[in-house]
């Protein structure tokens, strides 16, 4: 008999003493409720502790109930705070009150999405790249699709991601049996390639060392980095993947805030049809965080090894897993893609961007090396030789100021933290001076 | 050499043939394209057809281009028509505008949804069956629910489905890899258990003869069948999951059309918390389908063998794959389950059951056996010795309606159609008319 003892992170659960004919029993004996006898996915048990950001929601939580006073400032997960532009707002309120009319009322629209939307996706973010309306997928956010991509791959695939990244990519990956047994020593799991990106390798990696896999998750700009990848780099990374007869999965969730003339999207290298699948969102580019809109790009000259194109798999995914994003969402979309809507938009992200300047100078003004917040609305800044956690904890603690430790991000990340520049500026300034009173 | 000649549904895609190098070539052996090394995922290749909805949409488009000036009348797809009561838009429209203002502006929700959400769930749906706010998850649709349950599940389990049923639990299956090798000869997957529902057997399985699986797919009202389990029969299969240590997955999307006792949730059964999952729906209830709003119930108490709690592991899915279903949406649905609102929507129901109580007697004064449009928004008409198929195309061809043919819901639909009361009263007037027109 084997007594395992459980503790819910919500709810009151009893604890649970079970034998192997699955009933429970409490330390004397009576058994104390029914066990079902469905063994739990091994996959799940690979699991590394809880998800990232519920994770550092947690611990605000638990920060508010000890400073119930503390005026927090969240510079921790990367949550939009700025108003969406009127004209946006008033395209969701107007199809809303529409649905309210015989004639407006609409039911279930395509799984794929409203092509009108679909098509000024390809023309806004992918003119000149050749990329058509049926090519796009509209999704509810990148992080669902990464998931419904990892469905349509499958549990036998080798997958590379930057290190330190995204931590859906690698949990997905855990979740549908790709990664292998999480190991101690390294912080990694035994199947997946880490590709280091330091600022010793202009945060991209070396190739030369990196081994083959079926898939290479690439994040540009960077989460939590804040690197955009060169055309140079870019070019690179696809003939790589021609080479080794790898799919690049590309995330540009982050393409908005470029500032220099580094790719906005991985169609912008020659050759990248045949490789690369790329996902995006309206998340931190229209402060959809909330709202729920983004999309997936398969292009119809991907093909797998026998043949046959992605593009017929994820459609069958997205017809048999998703049912379409929130046709209102879809109507806010359109809205953000028209010239006003486009324009105003952009006011916000520049906005944003002057925050992430306050950040990165507040650091930099610290004696602290900052990388990011120039291409991103993330500062990544260098604490050496401190573990990240302890710098979340201590920020958190003295300053009252929640960021993201970098290891969160993977082993790769370790003394680095994370700094979101989505924030009123009010609140971006207060943290400016809280972090210089505090450290210096 | 292998040659592989590809057709998509959408675009133009050139025709592939490759070597085991995974290059392409034409017929005359010039090289076309790139190819990836990537292999196709088994499951995906193991999906028979197109999943069922999106073909029934093909059809409808292919007997518009043949007959461009017939009125068709679609009663394929259970997708609602009626517009959406005021009370509900506008408090959708008011979150939308609210999004422009500071004050109003929201980003990210909680995953799980708003909690004043999911206690309103349990108060208006779950009442004195002891459910709590935190054991309700919102989810953009049951369909998406069913593909996390899925992940969250793995390839590692035994599945039972009502046959006939909605095909996405077989669908999901075989893409996660539970279902082992499609058979020409039954028309089923080897490794799922098909529990035929007939009307000699009162549209419940024999749970005699049922072999025991990890998971039992129980849909109620049934979709295709439209019959709702009584109380003895959702007791008995409480009692049959107890006792194998199965976890029932209980599809509840349509229990707002129940006009007679059924129970409207498996929670009316005792010990059902120990053994059951719920999946619900605003779609057909509120007539979201566009909108996009469900949710799932997993209770504290249902635990896999080894005693760990399935909420536990559903929530981290729940976070790690899904980011929360849109707040617009969630503002809706918190003013569908207003009383005002849902006495609203009430009508709106009623309205669509007097729709079906038309279908269900037009048909019968052919002389046809019907089943369901009592408690659910379908009729099920058996055609003896008729191919589904075959009525299906006939009714299409001689009466331009669309209906559902019984066979896309798994061999034991042969011989039955599934129609829609989803439809302007106009439409299933004229509707009736064609049919007694054709037919008598």
């Amino acid at each position: 008999m084997k007594a395992i003892i459980l503790h819910a992170s919500k709810g009151n659960l009893p604890q649970h003493i079970n034998d192997k004919k699955s009933s429970k029993y409490s330390n004397n004996g009576r058994r104390l409720g029914h066990c079902t006898e469905v063994p739990r996915n091994v996959n799940m048990e690979n699991l590394q502790s809880g998800y990232l950001f519920p994770e550092i929601s947690k611990r605000e939580s638990e920060h508010i109930r000890k400073y119930p006073d503390a005026s927090l400032i969240r510079l921790g997960i990367g949550d939009t705070t700025e108003p969406i532009p009127d004209i946006i707002t008033s395209a969701m309120a107007e199809h809303s009150f529409a649905l309210s009319t015989v004639k407006g009322y609409k039911g279930y629209g395509e799984e794929q999405g409203n092509m009108a939307l679909r098509k000024a996706i390809a023309g806004n973010f992918y003119k000149d790249m050749g990329l058509k309306g049926n090519e796009i997928f509209i999704s509810d956010g990148a992080q669902c699709d990464i998931s419904r991509l990892q469905m349509l791959l499958g549990s036998n695939m080798t997958v590379a991601v930057q290190d330190p990244s995204f931590p859906a990519y690698i949990d997905s990956s855990v979740i549908v049996g790709q990664a292998g047994k999480f190991q101690q020593e390294t912080e990694k799991y035994k199947n997946i390639v880490y590709m280091n990106c330091t600022p010793e390798n202009g945060f991209f990696p070396d190739l030369s060392t990196t081994s083959r896999t079926n898939i290479i998750f690439f994040c540009s700009p960077n989460n939590p980095t804040g690197h955009a990848a060169s055309w140079k780099q870019l070019k690179q990374l696809v003939e790589f993947a021609k080479a080794n007869g790898s799919i690049i999965i590309y995330d540009s969730a982050y393409a908005a805030y470029i500032s220099d003339a580094s790719p906005r999207s991985i169609y912008e290298i020659p050759g990248a049809r045949e490789v690369a699948i790329e996902i995006s969102s309206f998340s931190k580019f229209a402060g959809f965080t909330g709202v729920r809109l983004g999309w997936t790009v398969v292009p119809e000259e991907l093909v797998y090894s026998n043949g046959y194109p992605v593009i017929k798999d994820f459609d069958r995914i997205v017809c048999t897993c998703f049912n379409g994003a929130s046709n209102i969402a879809q109507a806010g979309g359109l809205a953000c893609l028209s010239p006003e809507g486009y324009q105003a938009l952009n006011s916000v992200v520049g906005y944003y961007k002057e925050n992430a300047k306050i950040i990165v100078d507040t650091f930099e003004s610290l004696g602290l090396k900052v990388y990011g917040g120039k291409n991103a609305p993330y500062a990544w800044v260098h604490f050496p030789g401190k573990s990240s956690w302890n710098t979340f904890a201590e920020i958190l603690e003295k300053t009252h100021i929640v960021t993201i430790p970098g290891s969160g991000f993977g082993p790769g990340g370790e003394e680095y933290i994370r700094v979101s520049a989505f924030g009123h500026r009010e609140c971006i300034l207060e943290a400016s001076r809280r972090l210089k009173n505090f450290y210096t």
